[in-house]
């Protein structure tokens, strides 16, 4: 396959600028052979209109439509065959055997949605029939459902080319809903979102939909999204990255003339709690559980679990050990860029250089021929945690901190003073079950999803999935960029006052035509009015 | 009834600042004989504190509870009688039947919110049950809620001193959500507030509710309000008011180190199309319907129609002639203050400094012992209303400005220009809805009501109402602040990962105790699992 280094607007290729940037392969740190640009303005402006112009026709579409546009572009992605695996992979780091499941991934979230579309109750219609003889004046009908927002505007990560990139959930959740994407492609990995974005234009050939449903801008600096973000006709904005970077976009979405909402996913430390008895009971099985999670993809996960409590004692201090002595055993993975490994290399640095932490295995850059960092875990104490805010900073990568705290008191103290987080977890036996209520109470409150013995790392796509949470994990707490509901984010209610059947919208005419679940006068249905 | 003047801060009345400011008259124009004070910064934080350490509790209420409590304050403000409506009469010269109204709106509001939550769906309970024999590895049991988000403030406006304030559609939202309340008053009505205020103390008594589960704070200046949304401890914000007011609250909670969402609706002008043969068709009954809803409530209302659009013709010209008759003939009402008066005057004035804008009634502040406009029609072209972005400027009154259009193609290409609206309005008849669909489906994506052959006032309070719409009518597209499904703002989704049926809250327990309407493994169902 041929890489063009060209952004995809409006189903052509074009390239305003001069080349700047390529893409390095993190095992080699040597360069790609393919260079690309920054976007221009102009591209932009025309990236954007083009989508504006495009939601106009495809705000009416059919679930069907956009059931069968999803379904095309997994199989698009599938037709790229193993070459997108392997230009993937040439970017990334991340291996085959993982690329191939991403690759799962991501198709299998395209046609999730299809699915979701085709059963087609997530427009939430709810309907209040007329009472035309209610006094002093009569109720008109009015019917309600969820309609597309506009424009979409996809920031994609570093740390999933695929499933949170190109085609990844946020752009299928926002073609599901209707909504025209504009994506922003990861510097890190440009090759492969050209690839991604060339599935989705066939796709959307075959189709028959305008070309301005999809466009792909290239760029390695921050300009393209701002200009991007500051958009008129921009409607709302999913992002997955770094606090930093989700943090400017959605302070230039707020600083709009016509602010528009953000749906960033920024990190998270994914707090961990393994109560005592879990420690006594659960062994060998708990100390790789908890190693493995925290190395697997080189720790580049944002459900990677930064920080984990313990009662400190004997046997405790006997655990951290043998995570430590699991996570020196594997050889440290490769990691996705330089930019990660410099700025990891200057987090350990930063939490190492506090008198209260200290040094249990790794805590350097490796010598590797690519970027590389020792699999790491420090150790600090609950009262040292406390006194130090900046001790639940994120180091995104293979490292661990583990805060050995006097009492379960003292971690339930902790855990209230705790930012937003992804997930939460808890580790206990079953006699520590009993009394751990108040524990998930504490918990929940900072989190998005709760796991019960288990490890953060591994995030299903499931139709209940919730990947958000309070800030800073999200910036908008009330969303998910996982799972069916994720669709949400890209969807506004309008009410229908009066309107004769043949005017309204199939979800809502009284026979239920698309057979969907409906409120109708506070009653769940599936039934036709009248 | 004896008024204090004091804020009410969990559960106890108290005055650090000396009182500054009284509400007024808007009949005679004289001060009530009632001083009130601004919150100090100390009051506010005890009030956010409280309602934080309050939330501890509410949050894991069950719905009985919360629906007891909800009905608990309807009772509490029916038993404060009609002096109620009299001290609000007094300090809003709204009138008593339509005081008697809105009380009755006020009452139903919380008492529908306690129907919602006993009926307990709209947690939006999803469960994915586990896939133990999955390969390669077991797919975990994933079951997502909705939760309460944590402590709400709610700023009231001065247009709708019951049903938009106190103990109106926000704060019975946020208390059903479980969600403790902090009402910043409108300077307007603090009487009738601080009654409402009380009538809350006695349900959360009688109740048993922690006291901080709701304070009020008084004020007349923006300080109050900006200090409370920076507070660290609050989770959102309810606003309803002016676009100024609602922007600044807006602009200070995304500025927090921590943002939270804030709700606010902000204000609209209503676009009306009629087309030719409805004036043809409908004559006199739709003059009054007409110039009714434009002077509703002295055309206080948030849905008030604003602008209206018409195909220039002889016909319309009468038209627009008989509707300012009509309006001319009816005594102009009072105003709620001496602010609402001096900026309607200031905004008809600009308006009507304008070449291309004719007077054709009113235009004046009316001679009256109390704050009072003209009912004021104004009139301009299509081609003028193209030219000046200005001229879809509100008048909060009773005002209205016709655009004469050269053809309905002009008065759709205006539409695809015109900012977020509460409401969009057509008049048809029969034969011109054969061919309008078009014009819905552009007047769908400015508003988040569409209605047909009505008028936008007159906001039902069911199930299927959305009372929001694109910004500026509110600065969260995706919300609505009247209606059963305002409950979603003040909530946030939680997933929980293999935690035993003993530690899930009752909405996700296997056995559905609630028996709630609940979507496992993608298919919705009241029944019980396994």
């Amino acid at each position: 396959m041929i890489i063009t280094g060209k952004h995809l607007i409006a189903g052509e290729w074009t390239q305003a600028n001069a080349p700047t940037f390529a893409s390095v392969n993190p095992r080699t740190k040597l360069p790609g052979a393919n260079v690309f640009a920054e976007a221009s303005a102009d591209e932009i402006d025309r990236a954007v209109e083009a989508a504006a112009a495009a939601f106009t026709e495809t705000r009416n579409y059919a679930p069907e439509q956009r059931a069968q546009f999803l379904e095309a572009v997994a199989a698009e992605i599938e037709a790229l065959g193993d070459e997108l695996l392997q230009v993937c992979d040439a970017e990334t780091g991340l291996g085959l055997p993982r690329l191939t499941g991403e690759r799962g991934r991501t198709t299998g979230q395209l046609r999730a949605f299809a699915e979701h579309v085709r059963e087609g109750s997530y427009v939430e219609a709810i309907i209040d029939t007329a009472l035309p003889e209610r006094q002093p004046a009569p109720r008109p009908d009015i019917r309600r459902m969820l309609i597309p927002i506009g424009p979409v505007a996809v920031f994609s990560p570093n740390n999933f080319p695929l499933a949170f990139s190109v085609a990844g959930g946020d752009s299928a959740s926002a073609f599901a809903a209707g909504c025209p994407v504009i994506v922003k492609g990861h510097p890190s990995h440009p090759a492969t979102s050209e690839l991604v974005a060339g599935a989705i234009a066939c796709a959307v050939e075959q189709c028959g939909f305008p070309a301005g449903f999809f466009s792909l801008l290239q760029g390695a600096g921050v300009e393209v999204g701002q200009a991007l973000v500051k958009h008129p006709r921009l409607a709302a904005v999913g992002f997955t990255g770094s606090f930093r970077g989700g943090r400017a976009i959605f302070d230039t979405a707020a600083a709009r003339p016509k602010p528009i909402p953000v749906y960033a996913e920024m990190g998270s430390v994914n707090p961990v709690v393994i109560l005592p008895d879990a420690v006594a009971t659960k062994g060998d099985g708990l100390v790789s559980a908890i190693a493995g999670s925290v190395t697997l993809g080189s720790g580049q996960f944002c459900t990677n679990p930064g920080l984990i409590f313990m009662v400190d004692s004997e046997a405790s201090s006997v655990f951290v050990g043998d995570v430590a002595k699991a996570m020196a055993a594997q050889a440290p993975g490769v990691l996705l860029n330089a930019g990660v490994e410099a700025t990891l290399d200057r987090q350990v640095s930063r939490t190492l250089g506090k008198a209260a932490v200290t040094l249990v295995t790794g805590g350097a850059v490796a010598h590797s021929d690519g970027f590389c960092y020792a699999n790491t875990v420090m150790q600090t104490t609950g009262a040292a945690f406390l006194d130090d805010p900046g001790l639940t900073d994120e180091h995104f990568g293979p490292v661990t901190l583990f805060v050995m705290c006097e009492s379960l008191d003292q971690i339930k103290t902790i855990i209230t003073r705790l930012d937003g987080n992804l997930t939460a977890t808890v580790h206990a036996s079953d006699a520590e079950l009993a009394t751990a209520g108040d524990l998930f109470d504490l918990l929940r409150e900072i989190c998005g999803r709760l796991i019960l013995n288990g490890v953060p790392t591994g995030v299903e796509v499931v139709h209940a999935m919730v990947h958000g949470g309070p800030y800073p994990a999200t910036s908008a707490p009330n969303s998910t960029s996982v799972g069916r509901t994720a669709i949400q984010r890209f969807l506004r209610p309008v009410a229908y006052q009066n309107l004769p059947d043949a005017l309204l919208p199939d979800a809502l005419k009284d026979a239920n035509p698309l057979g969907i679940w409906r409120i109708v006068d506070n009653a769940h249905t599936r039934d036709a009015i009248g």
